[in-house]
């Protein structure tokens, strides 16, 4: 039977719903050297944090972060707050010497990010920033085959990551909205994801050049907010955050890229798409579509050669065989389960699991040469 | 806080582990009005049990499934056993005033499945039969748009449910190719799926005419089981049930449909999907991308007429509220967790929600009527 | 610089034109041995014929199909009309020694399509009916797939052709509604294809058993027609022929089949569509997307398997080679420029391309067997 | 009948056999009010040149296209040349008072592109620079719902062009690929079409930011070359245009965008796609498909909201009355039908159709400001 670990999770809203989840089922249906315990859940308001703790399945709640990494039972602290908190949280956890797991973007700026990474370093924790969608299981197929040569020396990214949950401008200005609380708009929230798959499948990126949109600059205030869904009230106030982030990519390996994040893109709900162009052949992925993964082979024959459509939900596929037979596909929220096996397994080993908050700061770094790239107007190297 | 209901569940494997999931997840994600409590799962062979039960969170095991049944605290029976079993216990667990939820098909005949129905009529017991697809978000859409008069009269139903893993001639002879064990082959696993889609979508069946084939005559067999898996041993076997079934059926209603259920579709996984042709609509439906439905109406203007692909996974769609935000797509063991919730419901309203074993009894009158259409060569009536 | 062949071409509506646009352009992209010349189309309204002639570069016209038949500079009739007419015209072109390209279906019945076959074998002229999607490239390259072993023994064949042109009640009762002019109706029409594709493909027919179906019994008679629009009189006829016809098929060579032909599927304007599975792979179509062809290999890599979209638009496709470069793609008509220019090198080679007059008389019986079956509720044997 | 116009066209390649096509069919599918004659052809190669017009139908050639600009009788110049020729001859027909039909890109420089403009508006004449995919009949239906208000406020422009034809290193230096010949790569060849989509859909282009990149920097010399293809020699050469082009735009009305074209998209054929968001709808097409237009309107009911694929084959449809019945789908060529018959309209009219020498003008500007932003690093203004 295998030893536990207990945890303390900060948050318990859309990312502390699907982390719980991911606690939850770990062992249900993987082989984990180490259980975590749902210990406490923490938030700052008591009805909403104790109704989360009663209904997510975690034994206690707290309103103070601060007692709860202080409290010795807990090994593990799971960060899934907005982005300003990221910071003060991890810096007290990694002091306090508790391995770490942060919602991305790790920081709101680069400079937190690096003193993040410091500290954790510096106290010996495992610690993994969560950029889920390296961990579906058709972009871990895709970074096999591209490991195994087989689709060439790549030559293209094209990656996008469209919503549409904002198009409406009366929807109301919640803290995604808000610079101050979510650091940037559409760039970390989600542009954060398609450079993070970007460096994963094709490596390190020498020069950014890009432009930040914001379409609706004023919107009303939040009544109240659940989740992404919030009620407008009268007042109004100032949209600080881009709506849209594109921009245009040098790899060091000599391919280019270009990237786009948007909430405007009616009709898209959660399309994070990307696709490689490689020597010898090409890959597609769409999380609407996350089951499944497009591949072209130049090695084909002649006569039949074409984009196929994997269904990776084969045994031989990463993850796979814990879940169900080929075919019965899995949801979304599987990826935070798959990100906390690799983390329990990294808390065991005493190696922290890629994304590393090293990771976690390249992203921030190029985040940051996209925004000092819109204001210049030129290209630009992540510091 | 709700109430709870101790559920004690025969069977361990694929379906005993789909359900336990949705036993563990149903409260963490819906109000239910009673929460499953996990008391006991039933299995002959007790190393796997004990370890299914600690694996999938069950907090007693046992290797008696009477014993399970005659147990005083326990308030719902499932019955997630290969068919052959499904009689005795369900008759059992009616007399015992037991709840129950169980697999489909109902039983290996019509017979058995007729004094089941009355068996839990007479107890006066909640029971259901676990057709799942009908509780696929996408599906209940389906449902609602022909209500709604979205598609007009139905004039055509095109139904297939495709699966490969059988067409290796020496994938061994485990229980459902096994007519003693299983009832039938494709006809009754998959093409009783898609036979209580049609009820559900269509209506009642009129008349069936049909063909049953058997490609592969004889297997190895086999070693050992895992779930759908399995090694083959030395010795040989005579595969006793169907590998395909097609059948063509005329609807009450005076719509015609075509049926297909086979297990010899290479490179089809798990392709359960439909085409409903009404007279001012269309609707398509395929379990691979089982958060998609696609909806074809005459009432779009007439040069921007075409199927759409609707993502259903807006909180506006049946069951969907609950998970995750839009675009954020579920898998395939929610139609389990969906399942258990209406079942929950139907407990406390002491009513059987449908599929009741009522409509199991339609199925297997359906699959019989096909089996008898394949002996004699002409229509048949289902009884 | 080739020889020419005059040709004289019966009917110049829906048919006419498609078949005058292919002797227009065989020569302007192929080497064709033969040169076809658009000596005199034939109709029986002059005003109608005569415009034809002048719009689609027809030399001459004539109202008198006998006439065209008897003059002896004519080397090529073109049957392009209703088919209660095929019999008449074909035998007399037969008797005069002159090569046919005949519309499907070969006749109205089979009786009569066993006589054409008599006549043009006695005669020793070319002929060949024009079951025109074997010309698609992709179904070509789906002949070379199969014929290569690449899906192994073939299991399953599924075929529809799905239309939707007359879902409307108030869509008048042109020719093709009418059973002595047509023959049938959507059995004759598009099943017809879609028998042809099975019998190329998967290979001879042992029994069928189906059903016919007649939605809408009553319809306006046709004011006015053009091709396949027509507006509507106050008067009402009787729809003498199927709105839609299923059958069941055992093949001969063991594999099992499965059809429909509709002209009720509403939102489906033109699906030709046919999946075949085989013990190593599968074939998908698909005439609305005929440039494309799926294929599934299950000698790919375990982990890389899925259906593959092959754009049949490359030199190395059967009949590409001679129109644009690869991914730029051809259109519908262009089936029946493969179809003249295999005939053009059937005359000069002195050997009638298939699919022959026997291959029309098979087809014939199937389609009269499927009328059987739906009258007699049983399975029947083509004669 | 008809008056009729004598066509003399200069060069008989790739663009050559799709004019003359275009020239063959229009009036065989359309009411023209003029008929174009196919006077003559004109190629530098005598043997080529007769050949192409023997079998495209040319009643004469010449490899003089000097003596074809002056002929009295010609009415219309087409220019179906590679683009550094384009500029002299246009000249030349413009002052010989010629209609004139130019291939794209106008010109391989602006300033050439200027003077042409300005030539063929002293002249009088009426002129029309042939970027074809404007015709596509689903590029007109998007612009259509665009202008009726279907898809709101544009906020989002995201095209690409990709092909592959060059993706091996070995293929030969063909014209193309040099900037004497070509005047640019990618960016002139395919990313001219994707920006005169965008001119036409969206509207100005304000500000360009972009790269420029060459994969491949020596290739082997042609030893021979036949339309696309070619074979090598053994001595190589500079490639000296770019392989690949990627730009972000901002719009005059606020849109942003991003453009993509290359030829080292390993797989993609001839993938000319976009896509379109909008305050309230979106819209994809992609060329591949180019009888499919995608349409998503936020104006659906919540529960139905989707993507939808319209096949774009109805009598509805701008150009579609004239070619087959709904779901028979036309081929890449007829994009060329439609831009001749358009034409011949406007010389009836006295009118230059869309796209104009201006229109070639501001594309030309576009590909200037692009070149220019590739080397200077920022953002630059068309001028």
């Amino acid at each position: 039977m295998a030893d536990t670990i207990k945890v303390g999770m900060i948050g318990y809203k859309f990312m502390g719903k699907a982390h719980s989840n991911a606690y939850r089922q770990v062992a249900a249906f993987y082989d984990v050297p180490l259980r975590p315990e749902m210990t406490v859940i923490c938030g700052r308001d008591k009805a909403g944090v104790s109704a989360a703790a009663e209904q997510m399945g975690w034994k206690e709640y707290s309103t103070d972060w601060k007692e709860v990494v202080g409290r010795p039972d807990i090994g593990l602290i799971d960060i899934s707050t907005p982005g300003d908190t990221h910071y003060e949280i991890a810096m007290a956890a990694a002091q306090a010497g508790k391995n770490i797991l942060c919602e991305k973007p790790l920081a709101n700026t680069l400079d937190e990010s690096r003193r993040m990474q410091e500290a954790v370093e510096q106290a010996g924790v495992v610690a993994m920033v969560n950029f889920n969608y390296r961990r579906v299981p058709a972009v871990q197929l895709a970074k096999q085959l591209i490991d195994a040569g087989r689709i060439g020396e790549i030559r293209h990214w094209r990656a996008v990551y469209l919503q549409d949950w904002i198009v409406d401008p009366e929807f109301p200005l919640v803290w995604r909205l808000q610079k101050d609380l979510a650091g940037s708009g559409a760039l970390g929230d989600i542009g954060a994801h398609i450079a993070d798959l970007a460096r994963f499948l094709v490596g390190e990126i020498d020069e950014v050049c890009g432009l930040l949109k914001t379409f609706i600059k004023e919107r009303p205030l939040p009544a109240a907010t659940t989740g992404l869904s919030a009620s407008a009230s009268a007042e109004r106030g100032q949209v600080t955050v881009d709506d849209a982030a594109l921009f245009l990519a040098r790899f060091a390996s000599g391919a280019i890229g270009s990237f786009e994040a948007t909430r405007f893109a009616t009709g898209r709900r959660n399309r994070n798409s990307f696709e490689i162009n490689g020597s010898r052949g090409s890959i597609v992925f769409d999380l609407e579509r996350m089951n499944e993964l497009q591949f072209y082979s130049a090695d084909d024959p002649p006569e039949a050669q074409g984009f196929r459509t994997i269904l990776v939900t084969e045994g031989v596929h990463t993850y796979m065989n814990a879940w169900w037979p080929p075919g019965h596909i899995i949801g979304w929220e599987h990826t935070f389960t798959h990100s906390v096996l690799d983390l329990l397994n990294g808390i065991v080993a005493k190696e922290s699991p890629a994304p590393t908050f090293a990771d976690g700061v390249h992203i921030q770094s190029i985040l940051d040469a996209v925004e000092r790239s819109a204001a210049s107007g030129g290209w630009v190297r992540p510091e």
